[in-house]
């Protein structure tokens, strides 16, 4: 059971040599979950070894071509690769036309199939409901539509104590006791009480995802006490009048959402190419939100 | 007075750790020609610190996405970076609505021209005149449609013979040596005779570039006596039958065409991802035409 986000872009729209674009993978069981695909995720992937046939889902918050990019070369590969299995991207308006149109002008038949779920960036909604998790969409506040992502686990199984099983259980049993109900055997005509098989599963976690967005107050009440925010820091407060007027936000700011949505931990990113010291936005969030990590490339964060 | 192809990228359709998606850039003189542009071509042009002021022309070969899906977040970033310079773009017919429909939909006005210049893959034709080169195109045989390019550099100018000249020396007058002119001078009544002032220029130099495609003879009339081909490689000819049946060329086929051409110099690429050793490209090649090079990126080739 694990529920962990690694980090693959954590860049913006300026390319650097030390940063990639936007691209983080949740890691629910083992299905991956990928969050935005600038250019070169692909690579990403390949370094961090992930497996595509685990992933099913893509989530594209919006088309600034730093979040997007890379999704149609990833596609592409996966067709090379061949996939057959379906592939889900939830995305704004236009990306279908978009992936579509260069598809068709490579002669490129999919052997697989492509489901586009649109996001409305004017409110919040329930866009996916799959047996570990329901994500809804954040309704985010940028210069074109957005959609950050809510992501929240379904309450985890109870877990099974092994060495207290009896050899060759069977596994309907087995599945019973997970769910917490007490098993009645009638050939030995025993009951195996759930307590004594299983402890307390782990509790369902949660994760948001909020990039890209000027400072606003208006998602905290979706947010309250979730497990984890990334939340974007484009900025140091030095450049609060630039993220005022890109609608980005501040390290700060990032911190603000994560207090006052009593998040249990946040991590930032997205940063401006203008900073090769990551310092000044990890002070300045800790001084509003004392738990709050650097995404950096190629670290997994628990949440 | 230079003339020299910097590699970019040397991988082909399937993405791999330890090579890049096709990319080639030619410097002439102070002048960048941008010769296809797969995915990351962004970060191999910042890798080499190349100005992009000093680039006005891409060429993509064909709209398979390894040779362009690099193009969108490079012109995105150029934009980015205040570019007020025109831009031209050689491509086959395509590539203009692909770019047009992502920067609509990100909201993007660009700050520059784009001026596109659609390839026919039928035929060769002269599809630039520039100050320093021609560019005609080479119709290859490929899956799509898909062009090479043909770059002939312009006679250059004598060189002049800077310690002969008499100080502050009219420029108008060095222009006209350059020319290979003798200059009159009315005021002195002095004969500058062009041989004592300026030395033979070097002669023009010719490069041709053959990505993707299946082996031809149909274009070795155009290319006689080019100075260096870039002609892919994607197989040794272990893998003959899969070229054969993918429309792509083995290291062998390359040189043949190299040979028949009477070329000076061949430089293979586009490695297939099967092959992490190109020992037997090279070895393949050289056994047909001796003066073979291997692409490798980051190396940059006198022609």
């Amino acid at each position: 059971m694990n529920f962990e986000l690694t980090v693959l872009g954590t860049g913006s729209a300026t390319p650097t040599l030390n940063r990639n674009p936007s691209a983080y993978l949740l890691t629910v069981d083992n299905e991956y979950f990928l969050i935005d695909c600038g250019e070169g995720t692909q690579f990403r992937l390949l370094e961090q070894k992930i497996r595509h046939t685990r992933l099913r889902h893509i989530f594209i918050s919006h088309l600034h071509g730093d979040h997007y990019f890379g999704l149609i070369g990833f596609i592409s590969s996966l067709n090379l690769n061949r996939r057959t299995e379906d592939l889900t991207i939830i995305a704004p308006r236009g990306l279908a036309e978009i992936l579509t149109i260069q598809l068709k002008h490579s002669e490129t038949i999919l052997h697989f199939k492509i489901n586009f779920i649109e996001t409305n960036p004017d409110k919040e909604e329930l866009i996916l409901d799959h047996p570990l998790l329901t994500v809804e969409t954040i309704p985010l506040h940028h210069r074109i539509a957005c959609c950050g992502f809510l992501f929240k686990q379904k309450q985890p199984k109870r877990n099974i104590i092994k060495e207290n099983l009896p050899e060759n259980f069977p596994i309907p049993y087995i599945l019973q006791l997970k769910e917490g109900n007490d098993v009645f055997d009638e050939l030995t005509e025993k009951t195996y009480k759930v307590n004594d098989y299983t402890t307390e599963p782990p509790p369902a976690k949660s994760f948001a995802y909020c990039s890209d967005t000027a400072y606003n107050e208006l998602k905290i009440s979706q947010l309250q006490g979730v497990d984890t925010v990334f939340h974007e820091a484009t900025f140091t407060e030095t450049e609060l009048a630039r993220a005022i007027k890109t609608n980005h936000s501040t390290a700060k700011q990032a911190a603000m959402i994560a207090q006052k949505s009593n998040a249990k931990q946040l991590i930032i990113g997205h940063y401006s190419s203008r900073y090769d010291d990551l310092t000044f936005h990890l002070l300045e969030a800790q001084e509003v939100f004392a738990n709050t990590h650097l995404a950096i490339e190629g670290q997994v964060y628990k949440i």
